[in-house]
């Protein structure tokens, strides 16, 4: 199975012309590749840095909106399952949701759970659990940005089952993509970690984007690795079985060594 | 507070001799040296590759046996608080029982939970939970080697309240070092890593340890870390109440972001 990030720097957008010439940018990355999931940057068609939550709302779209409909075209006319947030409209709530399609079908949504700073005043937290989908018959748990500092929530999506973790990123902190190796390692599952590179503005808020999206495998090797600052789409080829061995030495295995008895004080 | 780690090459013991005198190699590293907490490597009297389980048991000792006293009169000598772990004999059971001394006293006392790899023939599995104590007015949470690929240890030290975790290890894979790095960021504790080196034989078996012990702050900073293969004591100069400040940004404290609703699976 072919496995891919996508990094790249979206326009913020102002309407819905920004957000169809990112979406247009995103097929020029795929133009050419083989490959059977490609994960993108969070918010990948609207930009991050809101003014106001009152431009999110404006942005923001119902399930049935352009965003996710382009994305289901592209899944179809790529033959390859994406991954990647979007500003989602419920009610008056905006939730940053993640969207996993594949063959012009929603396989499976996850709104984030963990907010990032400004994120609090702009979005509602998630409110659903971490989900492990069916891709392509690949497991894939579905995760976002910030949830990486949490280690419960890779550690949840691998008892779960997830082969494959899928991190749709906007990472302004430096620490996620050698965490990332961490969790690869501490529940034996793969990652592929896609965030975006450039600069956002907003008044007297400033935020530079790290990149340094990463293919890792379950051993921690890193199988792919982008910089700081180039746009790039990278594909690596692996099997999501790997990740079912969870066999550290001849009698270690990562998961069924927990002792949960001494782990209450996690869930109070 | 000057925290710190002793990486040394313990001589296997054969018996109470070599056992006094890795204690002896121990107090020529304490000479001279001025510190509040000075963490030691697992198992620093006897070494690691024990060719039987008898051989084990002949080496471990009762909590009244000559390695804990010598703990203890080092701590009362140098004034300086002593963590690392010792073979507990218990009735018809070894455990691998982290001490942590000071002033000539026993504080506090961890067996170690996630036994690696051949331990799991010779020790029976730690029956206590992870223990956070005050040491010298700081909160020290005790871990033991292979405890760092459960994220899990960590986090419940935290939330217990551990302002450093002291983690005596004998570590053979290389991971370790920078997962605690993770661990420190995650949880925003310092973390004091005290690994062996050398190489240690058994029949077939030969295990080489990595050495590289750290000193780690909240922020993922590595105060000090040792080579692969040098015996040193270093020392750095902390403040434990820095990890009391769990915010990672204005808005978010790795703690009280937690969304334990979310983890029930942790807990089965």
């Amino acid at each position: 199975m072919r496995v891919g990030f996508l990094q790249f720097f979206p326009k913020f957008a102002l309407g819905e012309d920004d957000k169809t010439k990112n979406i247009e940018k995103i097929r020029g990355f795929l133009e050419g590749t083989k490959a059977d999931i490609i994960v993108l940057p969070e918010l990948f068609a609207t930009g991050y840095l809101f003014e106001s939550r009152d431009e999110l709302v404006r942005l923001a779209e119902t399930p049935d909106g352009p965003t996710v409909s382009a994305l289901k075209d592209l899944s179809k006319e790529f033959n390859t399952a994406l991954v990647g947030t979007v500003a989602e409209r419920a009610g008056d709530d905006i939730f940053n949701t993640c969207y996993a399609v594949s063959g012009g079908e929603v396989l499976g949504t996850y709104r984030k759970v963990h907010l990032f700073d400004r994120e609090k005043a702009m979005f509602a937290a998630g409110d659903t659990p971490f989900p492990v989908i069916d891709v392509k018959g690949a497991r894939v748990g579905l995760m976002i940005c910030f949830d990486w500092i949490f280690p419960e929530v890779a550690r949840v999506l691998a008892l779960e089952g997830a082969q494959i973790l899928c991190a749709p990123s906007n990472l302004v902190l430096p620490y996620c993509p050698a965490a990332m190796v961490t969790r690869c390692i501490e529940n034996h599952v793969f990652a592929v970690l896609a965030n975006r590179v450039g600069m956002e503005r907003t008044g007297d808020i400033e935020l530079e984007f790290v990149g340094m999206s990463e293919i890792v495998a379950p051993n921690g090797d890193i199988l792919a690795r982008a910089g700081r600052e180039e746009e790039m789409l990278q594909v690596a080829e692996i099997d999501p079985a790997d990740a079912d061995d969870k066999m550290v030495t001849s009698t270690n295995d990562v998961l069924a060594d927990r002792r949960p008895e001494f782990y209450r004080k996690l869930c109070e």
